[in-house]
């Protein structure tokens, strides 16, 4: 299993528009068959991060998701909420 | 449901001295009542990265897992296979 921690800053007062946008976005990726979860959160110190924490099987699925059709169609969505790129980790079990 | 994401940089080669020192408080935090999981990974692509994912009920289960024994005796040992404080993050639902 594979983390990933995606962490996007978001210019003031989008919040609730980036979570309309991403919605779609949360809602697909869940359903994709190596997905194991895929969830917003908001940094409780700086509500202007946000965090996708993401669970998936293996590389495989990630590639596939990277692929998806909601993924490239949606991601350009969103980063017109946020200053500059995300801050992607990847994590691996110990 | 609140998550912490605790990043520390451990020095070259005590990866395996870190782990075996932190089974013990990952095992008894895991026994907290108001504990959800708590899990360490390693950052994929930079291995002297450690992180402690952990989810809780809410703050008062916070509150107790940061005076419990197990907690207070074993993070000074933790300390000292690491390089600097670690980077602790809270994520909120939203």
């Amino acid at each position: 299993m594979i983390k990933i921690v995606a962490v996007s800053t978001l210019k003031p007062g989008v919040l609730q528009d980036y979570l309309q946008a991403a919605a779609e976005l949360i809602e697909k990726s869940n359903q994709e068959e190596g997905c194991i979860s895929y969830q917003i959160y908001q940094d409780k110190n700086d509500e202007t991060k946000v965090a996708m924490f993401e669970e998936w099987k293996d590389e495989e699925a990630i590639e596939l998701h990277n692929n998806s059709e909601h993924f490239t169609r949606i991601c350009p969505q969103l980063s017109k909420y946020c200053v500059g790129d995300s801050v992607v980790t990847f994590y691996k079990e110990i």
